[in-house]
């Protein structure tokens, strides 16, 4: 299947749609659209990646992770690289070959610097608020042990690309004469009704900000 | 959030439901449930990380690419690491700190191990049979020069973890008193109608394969 979405090898470049489209807006709305990510740091010379969240901020971006882990020390100050992929759909073509995947992704390289400690708290704060406008005025406020231990980091959005695969096969010229079912399975992710906390306060209804999130019906 | 899936920290582990889940099953089960995953490498002594396929037959896991790409001959005989993550939730807390994801991720380490040519057509088909069992007997034949611009990679599943946080958020136990709405926003990736190619051959059906796949709904 044609699912390396690094792939820069011209012969492949000339079969997908878009493909490499680096501009700014579109790696912006990729960032905005899924804050699930992950991140490639190395540690003595072999590379490790962790799961986590960013958030985009202009033309910065931030994640952030205990202080304690060892994804966070091994990123600070170092070269690191990020990627947010979200899958659209599976392409079901003629051949095994150009079957491929529909799919955003985002991939930024850049030396990940510390947020200093007297900006950690509106980060995290515009964080959430990012995600669940209004949430942060009901939360309980943040500790200062909590910030503590918690380190930010984050990098500008100056070196990288955007790649995305979005339509149907494309197959080899003779191939569409073929008998085959071709076309493309699509996969989104739901956001499904919120089940409450069974130790929430009596009388406590989900607030605006989270039926809001879960009727956009994407996260 | 507490969303560093690869956070050791003994004070956070605590707070988590089964994180630390480190057995064989748990591994095959993620891997099983969700191609999709990233591989992050080591060029120049730079991170670097691409969006893949992953596949697995007993206790070995296989991706692959184009033979002319970065990634894949970065990977060759190289060490990886190879993450697969699949979001379950938002977990909605009492506090910002407490905010977290369900998810189930593996994270595996090993040596990128070329896969013999000999074996590779094999190895291919048993990865689309894997996903779509029956697909591979209505496509067109594998080509001789497709097998040779396709390198597959493979490594044991022998060193890693996997992860998994499910269930209501762990909040402190002064802030169940505090008047807050917390639970959890279930996600999920869904399989939609699939669309036909508009270059299909009047009267082609979706095949079993292909239906079979939308009816489970979770790709």
């Amino acid at each position: 299947m044609s699912n390396d979405l690094t792939q820069t090898d011209r012969s492949r470049l000339r079969r997908f749609h878009e493909l490499g489209a680096h501009d700014r807006a579109t790696i912006h709305a990729i960032l905005d659209a899924e804050p699930n990510c992950t991140v490639a740091y190395v540690m003595d010379g072999a590379p490790y990646l962790t799961p986590t969240l960013q958030w985009r901020v202009g033309e910065r971006i931030y994640w952030h992770g205990s202080s304690a882990s060892r994804a966070i020390k091994a990123g600070k100050g170092h070269r690191v690289c990020l990627n947010v992929t979200i899958v659209d759909g599976w392409v079901m073509a003629r051949s095994g070959f150009n079957h491929s995947v529909n799919a955003r992704s985002v991939t930024l390289f850049g030396m990940a610097e510390v947020v200093p400690e007297d900006q950690k708290a509106a980060h995290l704060t515009a964080f959430i608020e990012g995600m669940w406008p209004g949430r942060t005025s009901v939360l309980r406020p943040i500790q200062p042990q909590e910030l503590k231990a918690t380190t930010l980091l984050s990098m500008p959005i100056a070196e990288g690309s955007a790649k995305v695969r979005q339509g149907p096969p494309q197959d080899e010229p003779e191939d569409y004469a073929l008998p085959i079912w071709a076309g493309v399975i699509p996969t989104a992710r739901s956001v499904e009704t919120p089940i409450p906390d069974a130790r929430n306060l009596g009388g406590l209804e989900p607030p605006e900000h989270i039926t809001a999130f879960c009727a956009r019906g994407r996260s």
